[in-house]
């Protein structure tokens, strides 16, 4: 699992400092998470695979996290893309990319779908047989959600060696690392254990962003093996919190330690703060593994 | 008469390669021409003062002109502006902003005007006591207007050491400045020319893009100081010309020739071209005084 940081500062971009946007890289998948302003540029200078984007999760519809967007929906028809690509956001995204491609005479030349949220509640909201999908609802000034990406656990692992040792036929091989007891060549029971290992942890990563602390997401983010949780603010900024709704670095980390998260990953830093490692500081008095997101920035879990 | 090429190149934003914007500095005026992806980050790196951009003027909407500009808005909410803010642009261009502002419930801090265009005649759009701007109609795949931007004549300049001379009272001074014949302290008529020099030349600016060749624009941008014309393609791809509504630099060329334009200045170049000098070249065998426009390249007139 590989996550690359694209942007993730709030408000306005900059030279050197660029609105949310994330690829997260699992099993396969290429996700785009959120798409600030400039998102297309950022993606070209991490030499990401454009045409391998084919699900793309929107937070919510402020600016920062998906102005971006319309402008990566027309490259893509400008590259000739011809795969299918799906949008996840809030309701509203429809209509703001079909009023821009009508405007513009230019509509795209592959099928573009778009999945619309509004539910307050998680939802699964894309499987296949290796990967689901999950909103975490956050509380933002307005609709906002999260998405949890979590690998589905992988076939056991064989143990050739073991399962020759006890005369198991080739052809119950698939058989065992679904999970099966099957019998050997003496027709004895073999159970699933003596010949198999536990397939790798499913790996998970979880987004949240933007949202004020809100700890009734820890459930459904429990034992992820990566979180990114927005810090606008420092502690000493919490009476910011509330009006413009956005999260502390430690109550970042009151998140991940509560829900025995194995990394955290800071972010979407207001711009009044020069030295970013006082969020990594003060995050760390509540949660060891704390990681500081910048632009450019490779995770790899 | 300052003009700074934010961006220029034609498709989509690469890293060094900007979409289409400019900044023309006229009388005392800032005004923003275009505003592709990315904008907002070029007006930084050039340093130009945002909160003295009123006008923006907006070609046709095709994201590469027009994408940067819901996030200009948004920036300057941000910035907390108050001046009223004028948006110039074909119809649709209000409907999409408002649109993205009623999406993020993110209201302006200031009053955003805006002036849609739909006429296919040149119209007069702005005009104070020192410059006007008019529509110079254009032929693209959508609706798409270029910009005419001039100085009003200025004020005669007096020759003060001959007012002396001829005994005229200071009163009569600004008479003069606008003018008018006066009589001196002995009753006699001075004619102005006798006291008074020609005011500095009004100078003038053409922004033509995007267009096909539309020789038909030519009275309407005669004499310009400069013009900036188009020019996708070399002539040896003429032929993609009429089915993308762009132009050659040939093309550009005749129409400065036609217009005697102090300047011609190139660009919207195709990506096609690693070599952009062949357009000047091309340019050059019609009309001497060409230019290439670049990101960040600063003109002054």
């Amino acid at each position: 699992m590989k996550l690359t940081i694209l942007g993730c500062y709030s408000a306005t971009p900059r030279f050197d400092n660029n609105p949310t946007s994330q690829v997260l890289e699992i099993n396969n998948h290429i996700f785009l998470i959120d798409c600030g302003e400039g998102t297309q540029v950022q993606l070209r200078q991490q030499k990401i695979k454009f045409a391998r984007i084919k699900h793309i999760f929107i937070s919510h519809l402020h600016g920062d996290h998906y102005f971006g967007l319309i402008g990566l929906i027309s490259t893509f028809r400008l590259l000739k893309r011809e795969t299918d690509l799906h949008i996840y956001g809030p309701k509203g995204i429809k209509e703001v990319i079909t009023l821009q491609l009508k405007l513009s005479d230019s509509w795209t030349n592959y099928n573009l779908y778009f999945h619309e949220l509004e539910s307050s509640q998680s939802e699964l909201i894309f499987e296949d047989e290796k990967v689901e999908v999950r909103t975490i609802p956050l509380k933002h000034r307005i609709y906002a959600n999260g998405y949890l990406f979590k690998e589905k656990p992988g076939e056991r692992t064989l143990d050739v060696e073991a399962a020759k040792i006890l005369n198991i036929n080739k052809a119950y091989y698939n058989k065992l690392k679904q999970g099966f007891d099957i019998e050997n060549e003496h027709g004895r029971l073999i159970s699933n254990e003596e010949v198999t290992f536990d397939p790798p942890t499913p790996k998970s990563y979880a987004f949240c962003s933007d949202t004020v602390y809100k700890p009734d997401i820890v459930p459904i983010v429990m034992n992820v093996t990566a979180i990114y949780h927005e810090s606008t603010f420092l502690d000493k900024h919490e009476h910011l919190c509330e009006p413009t709704k956005h999260s502390t670095a430690k109550q970042a980390a009151l998140i991940a330690r509560d829900a025995n998260a194995g990394t955290l990953i800071l972010g979407h830093y207001s711009t009044r703060y020069d030295d970013l490692n006082l969020f990594k500081i003060e995050a760390q008095r509540v949660f060891d593994n704390v990681e500081l997101a910048d632009d450019g920035k490779v995770f790899n879990f």
